[in-house]
């Protein structure tokens, strides 16, 4: 099993090693395989490549939108991209955003950014190894990034 | 037959189990094919996958939009990704979203979910098994999630 | 020759039938495949089935979107799904939608929607069998729904 | 050489003819392959089918959105759809569309569409013919329908 | 080794001769391959055209959209249509836009796309020759145009 992980300079975090890090503890036999790029709208095309050309069965794509509307716009651009990306590879990718303006300080961004990056790490670990860990918490309100809500049924 | 049902486990509701029973009580002999995947934007990329390499007549895409703004966007994306997949794969999907602002409060939140997630569950059956019974609602004014407004001519 | 029909049964009004006695009436030689869907994000899987595997050389994808900003956002991803089929398959489809605000009440909806559909009915037929009746509208300002605003040149 | 010309009948003006007579009095040896569409979402398929199947070197996809909102939605996916066909096809089209609000009465309009059409369609001759006349004008604000503003290094 | 250059007709800045310059100096041994388009939704084609028919290992798409509301929409659709050209190819290129609002006066704006381009020339050059050099700055809070913004782990 191999997992890529892409992740971008316009960070702020080294999201890519946080990624690392969890699956190396969690699956330390799963592969895996890194790549950096400039930015967000540059994560889509390694998706592809990852997938289909790197023998990846999963890929994570990290990255930190600035505060600006032209970051929002991107975000957008970036996130159309991967869903398109996959769809063609026809294996999974999880597109992991954190937006400089979901927290106050830089504190509470790399809180954000730690707890979502690792969550969806194992999420990915999961889809390729347990998917019935998903099943068991489909509508369960499950968060990544903050505290989970929780279901209401 | 066979019916695919993707959900996730960002939902507050277990929207997949609603479809499953309601499909297992109206048409009993259609094969289940169960995924769950984190949130909204996973779902194009398994469409494709079990349309295609699942052998599924029709897919549904479940999901739970949460209130905020992005909330909005990512459901933009996902739902642009969703008819991409089912464009390349030449097979429908329903896209079922309930955005957590369509209710007021938890309780009616639930009474539009279980609506909305049953009524399209009939429809995907209807879709594979008897189309007629959608001819011959044409222009009525059906609604999912909430009554029918009727047709005006 | 042949032109699929598509409508919805969200739409109020059958608009698949107005097409059909239009079409009947002034070119009855051509076949008709008419097929319902839920709404209106569910038309464009049906334009490329149509086109490549139905033999229609032409589709009308009929729906009309409620008066929500949501209403407003799906016709969107439908439009660009309807763009996309036909780009896959290399031949044509009109979208013809009319949104619930595009009058003030039932009896001017019911107007635009005649006027449009057959309107646009009309279209379909010059577009595969007498393409020159539109070279000789170029430019003239037909609107489909409303009477046409005329060429300034 | 040939290129190709789409138009539609929402126009008010009459787009491919000023572009049919731009490219003969220029470059009459290149043979142009017109045709008519109702609008300008029916562009993008046309753009295709010109540029794989009709043997053009170039397509020109000519279209006057109007004054609404939902025009200027429209105008966004015809967009998005020219844009799409071309990266399929692998071989250039230029969107030129003038919105109906870029000018205050009908003789400013008529303006900007004959300005932006002929620069287009000299631009697209040059783009088979002479793409050096394009390079030496590289970062000159070079504009179409208005006055070129200048470069400014 | 390869680069593909596109640049605009309608940008106000030689952008293309920046990047060529930067990369001529720092890996003279790189080929470059060039070419102008009338502006920046003629971009995407041209991407994919480079990466994958002139054996170009990563493209550099620029552009200067102007300061309206539509210039705004225009950089949106291209943004896509250079995403989707990339995911297609299987190569990657760098959308590199200087939007005219960035900076209060030419002044500004200059010195805006000069950092720009040169860095994302860099960039380029690295993703190709020397990709640990992007691996070592991920997360980093690196900006083309301005500053760097530095991390904050």
């Amino acid at each position: 099993m191999k997992i890529g992980l892409i992740d971008t300079m316009f960070a702020r975090i080294n999201m890519g090693k946080i990624a690392e890090e969890t699956i190396k503890e969690i699956a330390p036999e799963i592969e895996l395989e890194k790549i950096t790029v400039p930015g967000i709208k540059d994560l889509a095309v390694q998706v592809r490549i990852l997938l289909e050309d790197k023998n990846c069965d999963i890929v994570l794509a990290l990255g930190m939108p600035g505060k600006e509307a032209i970051d929002s716009q991107c975000a957008h651009e970036a996130s159309l991209g991967i869903i398109y990306a996959q769809v063609l590879a026809k294996k999974p990718a999880l597109g992991i955003f954190v937006f400089e303006n979901e927290a106050k300080n830089d504190e509470g961004l790399k809180q954000i950014v730690f707890n979502r990056v690792k969550k969806h790490s194992i999420n990915a670990v999961w889809m390729i190894k347990n998917p019935e860990e998903l099943s068991k918490r489909a509508g369960t309100g499950e968060r990544q990034g903050f505290e989970n809500v929780g279901g209401i049924d």
